[in-house]
């Protein structure tokens, strides 16, 4: 058979869809593919001690040959989060901006893999020729400086990948979306649209980040002693507009939190943070100034556990001390799921005395991704032919394929993906083609997909009604128990006010070992399971939990 | 010393301050006591395995000759699901209107309590008096009919308990707020208002039920297949918006889940529900109708993972199966911490090909909760002396107290309070007194307070990392070892592929018992704790996890 004269492109996402996080998709036609963003994701519940979760890049490792590129849209962690786990799998030339390759190299740092990996910085106007395509970039506005969509032209047409992204129309940091590019490149025509969902079932526009500014700066005026602002480390032009506050109020600013330090260190030396070189002070200086005199910025705006807002409000941080009086601005909204941890921090900050500011009683949060009006004005701009909602939950797709077909997208030209489902274009026609295999790899410490469904379900159990562990020690010659059964249990009762109980449970066991014995059972399966079923029946009816129940029995 | 001529009133609550749920409040003047409430509360994370959570009444146990009654202002669970806990420890009467008596007595026949508990039935017009106290009631408005608040004459003045309530100007029964006699208590004189913070961080008027009834029938006028409404079982008054729009548009209603059932058939015997008689089908009968002419109400609202609702999204409901084309409505927002697994059943019935409506995309809920405007009527209404903001986390309450100053009561008048805390009155004058004890009570199971905080914070271990079983059986005569060590794994790691770690540990036993052997140390616990800290150090540095580790030596 003769080959195809024509040629097949493909676009496919190996994570993103229909979850929020480890973004990452695939352009890929014949022999060329690259790669658009490579993040992690946090886990859901039910991934119990689960640390992270990146997507399966069995599909890259198959196809090194072909990888030309890992280009990144912007330096958040559910963009660039799983590279260094996917770089170790994969070796690939990383295509990103200067604030995002910044972020990126710290990253690659600390896992020992910079030297070893070629790092192009780009611009929106660079061009980047690889194989057949040609990949040009756009401004963005989004949470963080330097975000780029992405454009690849294929010799099936124009690609294009939003990144994330809302229409802010006075930025922080004076630095439009580049709408008169995207006007020309949809001028020119789009074949296929790839664009951010997260906030397609929200009216309106989202509006722009300086409205926090001046939610902010009415906080400084009031505030008569020291104030506590508490963001998401990576958002800097949050952070610009907390530095502009306390400029404008005089006051000095200490920064905590492992993350918000790294991130203001890095986008300070490349020049994306404008800090007055003798405002920020050591934490360990603020007790010396007077209070009204002094502000911080801090982690912490979910509530987590650990970060340094949640250790200041329970009053077990090193270095900051809230005191009576002070303010503290949760500027920030929960991520869904961190609503009650959130809560707990305010009801413990508010306890200390301090006045708490936080979402919901003023206006210091604004969302980085655009609203429904955002979305329609992107698909105008750039009138795709073919439209593929990312970057969101399945309502969130479908929100904004209905948002795409009311701005006049034909229905059957939007695809509404899974993660490993490819729409294939050839000869300008779009259709589904075959699935890809992705998943799930769960890294927890340091071990990579060694935890499977098998282990979380074994934690859920244990986490439910915890564990008895039934010990028997038989002699190998007479088969007769010599010592036991013990039981032992861990996260069931408290042992000292149920004796009774576990008692009984011990009679329990004997007897079914005495009835196994008569029936000559001899088998170690048979006679776990029949310590198991006979164990877990009693404990169900006396307690109705089933415990997970571990028979060991040694022969000696 | 002479008796006190003025005896002393004492206010305080046994649970629902600085959280949500488990309500139990108490007004105490000498020998004389009553309760209001006796809730429930759904377990927060880390009470992991908690089936429920009850307020600790040591205090009433020790009180018993003193308790007069149990007062309840409505049928919902955070404010009788713990009674049939509480009647298990102390006796009491209890007073409570049709409707709150008719879901009590379902309870307490389950609970074989029924004809040991004396009942009392009472209306907004029933006046009881109990000991010093006089008590009556005022009709309000909440998501479930028959609810009151109570307001107890005491020889130190009126105090007012609102129970849960909003100002619904135009309520679904046709049942007004009991303004008139809110206004002359409030013009007799009020020492002391108990008022719902639920809302009390909301802005405006809450808003009436019946808008919700508006978006209902627009839902149930464009759907041309089966509609599918899921809600809270408790909330009578939109159960009874949904066979309103059944009737006008022509449809049978299927009622399914066991506590929509329930409360269904107690509120239509009671007369609180009007279901014309040829309304309702069994859901086995849903299939032999047309889809146009059928709606099912269900259980499910909060995602919750075995409720109706999810089953059907699943495809695993025995007798409901969602098609492509059914409309599902989910009238009712998330409870904070459930947005997540709501978000996952819209996914999910979007999947199927339903469509959903769900709060944030149509008008079809609003809570029962007064806002601040409602908070502030009521307080203006009963123009208390002192105020006690309750029912509500701790900034909940704060931002009563707030609204309360607002509208005029002394700052130095508002008490914010913990559970236990005691306000006390004494001619006239209020001030902290001393404190109470009260507590959480677990229940797991049948397991009343059997699981305290050492259980929990093994079941917080076990679904973290696992655990590891470390087996030996050592020979009684001669110290040494006899089998083992043997190594079991439940939630740790895919032994599978793990072989060579587990093998390793093994090795690291080995040699700790080796050392040990030389050293002499022959005490169990000094070798459990060797064995424990070099398996734990090891595997950290090879996993960086901690699995709970269980040395367990066995001697014959």
């Amino acid at each position: 058979m003769a080959k195809n004269l024509r040629g097949k492109l493909m676009i496919f996402a190996l994570g993103g869809l229909d979850e929020i996080g480890k973004n990452m998709y695939v352009v890929q036609y014949e022999d060329d593919l690259i790669v658009i963003d490579s993040g992690l994701m946090f886990p859901e519940e039910g991934m119990l001690g689960i640390d992270i979760v990146i997507p399966d890049v069995t599909y890259l490792v198959e196809n090194q040959q072909k990888i030309r590129g890992i280009f990144l849209t912007h330096g958040h962690e559910d963009h660039i989060g799983a590279l260094s786990y996917v770089l170790r799998k994969v070796r690939a030339p990383i295509y990103a901006t200067r604030l995002t390759m910044g972020l990126v190299e710290h990253k690659l740092r600390e896992a020992h893999l910079l030297n070893d990996t070629k790092r192009i910085v780009v611009d929106s106007h660079s061009v980047v020729k690889l194989g057949v395509f040609r990949v040009s970039f756009f401004a963005t506005n989004h949470s963080i400086p330097d975000s780029v969509g992405v454009c690849v032209d294929t010799p099936e047409g124009t690609v294009v990948h939003t990144g994330d992204f809302k229409f802010d129309m006075t930025p922080v940091n004076g630095q439009m979306a580049d709408m008169h590019k995207m006007a020309e490149i949809g001028k020119k025509g789009v074949i296929c649209l790839l664009s951010d969902s997260t906030n397609a079932e929200r009216p309106g526009f989202i509006g722009s980040e300086r409205s926090v500014g001046e939610g902010l700066d009415e906080v400084f005026r009031k505030a008569k002693q020291r104030i506590i602002v508490a963001t998401f480390a990576s958002n800097i032009h949050r952070i610009q507009q907390v530095v502009d506050a306390c400029f404008a109020h005089g006051r000095k600013l200490a920064v905590v939190g492992r993350s918000m330090i790294n991130v203001v260190n890095i986008a300070s030396e490349l020049g994306y943070l404008q800090i007055p070189s003798d405002m920020i002070i050591d934490p360990d200086e603020i007790n010396r100034l007077p209070a009204h005199r002094v502000a911080v910025m801090s982690t912490g705006s979910q509530g987590e556990a650990m970060s340094a807002l949640t250790r200041m409000a329970n009053a077990s941080h090193r270095k900051v001390e809230i005191l009576p009086g002070d303010t503290v601005v949760i500027a920030a909204t929960p991520i869904p799921g961190n609503e009650r941890m959130i809560g707990r921090t305010i009801d413990q900050l508010f306890r200390i005395g301090a006045h708490v500011v936080y979402s919901k009683t003023a206006h210091v949060h604004v969302s980085g991704h655009g609203a429904q009006e955002d979305l329609k004005l992107m698909l105008n701009l750039l009138k795709p032919k073919y439209f593929i909602p990312i970057h969101g939950e399945y309502r969130m797709l479908l929100a904004h394929a209905q948002l795409a077909e009311s701005v006049g997208v034909k229905p059957e030209n939007i695809f509404v993906c899974d993660n490993g489902d490819t729409v294939e274009v050839s000869g300008g026609k779009a259709r589904y083609g075959a699935k890809i295999h992705t998943g799930k790899v769960l890294i927890d410490g340091l071990g990579v997909g060694d935890v499977g469904n098998i282990v979380l379900r074994d934690r859920k159990l244990l986490s439910q009604d915890g564990i008895l562990v039934v010990v028997v020690t038989l002699s190998k010659k007479h088969g007769h128990i010599l010592s036991g059964p013990d039981i032992i249990s861990r996260g069931f009762v408290y042992v000292r006010e149920s004796e009774q109980l576990l008692d009984e449970a011990n009679r329990v066991v004997n007897l079914t070992m005495e009835r196994c014995m008569k029936e000559k059972i001899s088998e170690w399966a048979s006679l776990k399971t029949s310590i198991r079923d006979s164990l877990s029946k009693f404990l169900y009816e006396r307690t109705r939990r089933r415990p997970m129940i571990l028979p060991i029995i040694m022969e000696v």
